[in-house]
């Protein structure tokens, strides 16, 4: 797999005249190597690869030289002293490199600074989803950890759910949720649950905090969990006390946001924009007279990352296409009375989505 | 404070000839605002300050707003819709901006190319630390935050500790450590805690993995908690089963370590650089003849980020002041052995060093 993915990869690099990728994205490093350290921003670096023609190298420093020697067997690894500019510097002539493209997207500009100022006979290159574009399509090994991933994710909010929601406090009930999710076998979740609560619905990506859940309101969960380095990204909204104890405005927040939903998934094809797709869901919302309501994206891909290629969103030019796997979340916010997202990860077949879980607890409204 | 810390940025603005700084550090924007999102990364951004001498600005999108405005009471919140650069596009005229200096260490290359983009006749100049130059001493409640944070952690060290660790697996106490952070009341880990048993201490990175810890087993762990903010960072080592289990390598590199850091914490004052203190425990190191097995740092500052200025390593140049905060931490790595790593937190003095926590659990070796 790791050959295969090096090989497709070197011969993007030829096609665009490139003689070599400094790949620093922790995803694409993984993705490339099989080595998984994920520091997040490469400011704190556990290393890179340089992949060129004739060369798969893995350059990381002697804190990481044991994990990097067993997890990724068909690179080379090299552990550097000074740091991997000064590395660089010796390896570049080596390889014989006129110019070496980097990842912009994962680049911090006083690293590349600094690769100028240590590279002075190489051209340095900016890229943009060079590996992202490798990684769009999943092949059948990906489709099943991803799935997996959500599958395990949907038991934790299933139970979250069936349990009593009302006098927890957010931060508590998403602590307990993070936790089951370690428990269950992840590696943690993919990112920090999100659990929102009467008028902090209203807030998409509110921080969970202490309010207390109270009877009636309208709770958002937006929840993902990183299994075997794969993703998963749900939301789910509810009403505490259950769709009796829900106010007059409800019904038509929530019928709405299902709706758009249920459209968006019947009616995507493949060799759709990501602007078109997103418009279906769109236009329903529109037409209920909440466009102005929904402030985000329709989707994101999901893999080694929980936010990836391809973009599903108003401006979105990408072209969907089968084997890619993405979320379709429409949302509606209402400030001072909270919010509904739904959220479920599709993977694009020649026949249009198919749901890649199975957690229903969608109300059925009259 | 966040006036005052508004008032020192602007005049080093002023003295560098620059016009306006885009701040995109979380821990930057959290330190000159308030505003608590740490979204790591700024490809997935929560927004950016813009602070000019006339204007002190908290840009976001719809997701953060309420947050950004409870928060950040002494900026004004501008919400963006079609994202940070068209809005600056408009904002940077309004404000008479002829250069926008921004932070080299918190922008990836791919936003800088869109920022070049969208502000044609601005010039944009890179820096390098200049909030962090702020940030590196600490005042009065900035100390108390970093030693009730480092109590939290030194708390749930000292249980486990205590406990029974043999027969545990590595992954297991890494996470109830966690959970026991969460549980005292803190944000959470500032870092995913590293419990490394045996060989696997050799690493100092290791991930806390599947290895079951036996008797015997020389185990470092390095944990950190985040408590409003405040990192805190602490190191010990033990002997699963105490001293009378461990092997007879284990006196030297232990006994090694620890006068390193004793020596280190004696003998470090302020006025001398990062490279010099750095040295006093390298030297013992260097004569007991494991120089070449302390491969890392002495040491780094401690603050908002776990890892910040200033720099305490054989090459820094960096000046240490009174009213720093940084680690101690020597360590010793033999391959196939395992490892020692003794670390504490220090607050800088005039008289020299203090420590910030009260932990002892030190072998007392003959």
């Amino acid at each position: 797999m790791i050959k295969s993915r090096l090989a497709a990869l070197r011969r993007l690099l030829k096609k665009q005249g490139l003689d070599a990728l400094l790949v620093t994205l922790p995803a694409n490093r993984r993705y490339l190597s099989g080595f998984t350290p994920d520091d997040g921003q490469w400011g704190e670096s556990s290393g890179a690869l340089l992949i060129c023609q004739t060369a798969a190298l893995l350059l990381t420093d002697f804190r990481y030289e044991l994990t990097a020697r067993a997890q990724a067997p068909y690179l080379e690894t090299i552990v550097y002293t000074q740091g991997l500019a000064p590395l660089l510097r010796v390896i570049a002539p080596e390889l014989g490199l006129k110019n070496l493209a980097y990842e912009s997207e994962a680049m911090l500009d006083n690293w590349r600074l600094r690769l100028e100022k240590s590279l002075p006979g190489v051209e340095l290159k900016p890229t943009l989803g060079l590996v992202s574009k490798l990684r769009v399509k999943k092949n059948s090994a990906e489709i099943r950890a991803l799935a997996a991933s959500l599958a395990l994710m949907e038991k934790v909010l299933d139970q979250t759910l069936a349990g009593e929601l009302i006098g927890r406090r957010e931060r508590e009930v998403a602590l307990s949720i993070a936790r089951a999710v370690e428990d269950a076998g992840a590696e943690g979740v993919s990112f920090p649950p999100t659990v929102a609560s009467g008028p902090n619905g209203a807030e998409p990506h509110a921080e969970s905090g202490e309010r207390v859940i109270e009877r009636g309101d309208v709770i958002v969960f937006d929840v993902g969990a990183k299994l075997n380095g794969y993703c998963s990204d749900i939301s789910r909204t509810v009403v505490a006390g259950g769709l009796e104890a829900a106010d007059e405005r409800f019904a038509k927040v929530y019928g709405t946001t299902l709706a758009a939903k249920n459209r968006a998934y019947q009616e995507i094809m493949p060799h759709m924009t990501g602007g078109e797709a997103d418009g279906i869901a769109r236009q329903v919302i529109d037409q209920a007279g909440f466009g102005a309501r929904f402030g985000h994206s329709l989707g994101h891909g999901v893999g080694l990352q929980t936010h990836e290629e391809p973009h599903v969103g108003p401006r979105s030019e990408e072209v969907l296409e089968p084997g890619m796997v993405f979320t379709i979340e429409p949302g509606i916010y209402l400030p001072g009375w909270g919010g509904v997202r739904l959220e479920d990860m599709v993977l694009l077949t020649e026949e249009g989505c198919m749901r890649l879980g199975k957690l229903d607890r969608f109300y059925d409204l009259p």
